[in-house]
């Protein structure tokens, strides 16, 4: 993987892709699916909102630390796998056949088969909407891959790859932020 | 447009889309581009991010209520324009030549072109971190619309539209909610 630099971190988070975050605790390694997602500033600052009904939970309040990872579309039934069981009784690494890469600065490891990855602190919680405050503190990209598509979920079992891209970055030049 | 139920509005806002965000204050209608959102549970409450340098902000404030309008990919160079011009100068309304169509319960309007809306009460500004948190309290849908794929953004000056869409409803069945 090639590092991104983490002015351009939030361009990964942005379009609203479907995420796995993994996580680290007693020395076992957790995944979980998370559509819920924001970016908050271009630190990057990001939200994710979960809570004590995912088992991940536990280790984000004890670590407080994460990796993002970003699946394309040929993971689909692997984050639909991840989303419908629990890190309680299950190896989600094993189950679903993906490795566990270490990361640079958090225990929390990457994806090996994912598209990019942000590694993350968690700074804050705000307690009545179940967000969770991060701070990416690097990240990462896999440019050789082919299939770049992401996932998009609707919430109601539906799910919506990436299509065509379109470039409008004169037209937005004004409002891009430094480094982008 | 056809009303859509309560429990479903925040299928809208999980794929991620860019968002067209109108507001009504002292008898002008505004919009604003915003693509940093998230929902926050199914009632639905969502989040935004913004804060002062949008001229929208004040119109929150005060107002405490707005729409969130979905367009298509086939508006994104009114997406574009809108989220680069000022609402302090400029009608844009009138600019993009777009229809303000009125709501139900809330006094922002509606936007014609859209694929749907939903109509927000403002019910907290989370402040150190520019989050606005919203209640959706009506949805609707123009389901007569041949194009239905959402804009995606990228963060720097790329955007992408939805592309293929997967059903995995009985895979998910486990995680969906009531109504859904």
């Amino acid at each position: 993987m090639h590092e991104l630099e983490l002015s351009k971190a939030f361009t990964l988070i942005e379009p609203g892709p479907v995420v796995l975050v993994t996580t680290r605790r007693a020395g076992r390694d957790n995944i979980m699916t998370i559509s819920w997602t924001t970016v908050l500033d271009f630190t990057p600052r990001l939200a994710m909102v979960t809570g004590a009904w995912n088992h991940s939970y536990a280790a984000l309040r004890e670590r407080r630390e994460c990796v993002i990872a970003v699946p394309g579309i040929d993971l689909l039934d692997q984050v639909v796998g991840i989303g419908t069981c629990s890190g309680a009784d299950t190896d989600k690494f094993a189950r679903f056949h993906l490795g566990a890469v270490p990361a640079a600065r958090v225990q929390a490891p990457l994806i090996a088969e994912c598209l990019a990855h942000i590694e993350c602190k968690v700074t804050d919680f705000i307690e009545p909407y179940d967000i969770v405050v991060l701070e990416g503190v690097a990240a990462w990209v896999e440019p050789a891959r082919a299939q770049r598509r992401m996932i998009h979920a609707v919430g109601d079992g539906r799910f919506i790859a990436d299509g065509r891209r379109y470039q409008r970055r004169e037209a937005m030049a004004a409002k891009l932020p430094p480094g982008v």
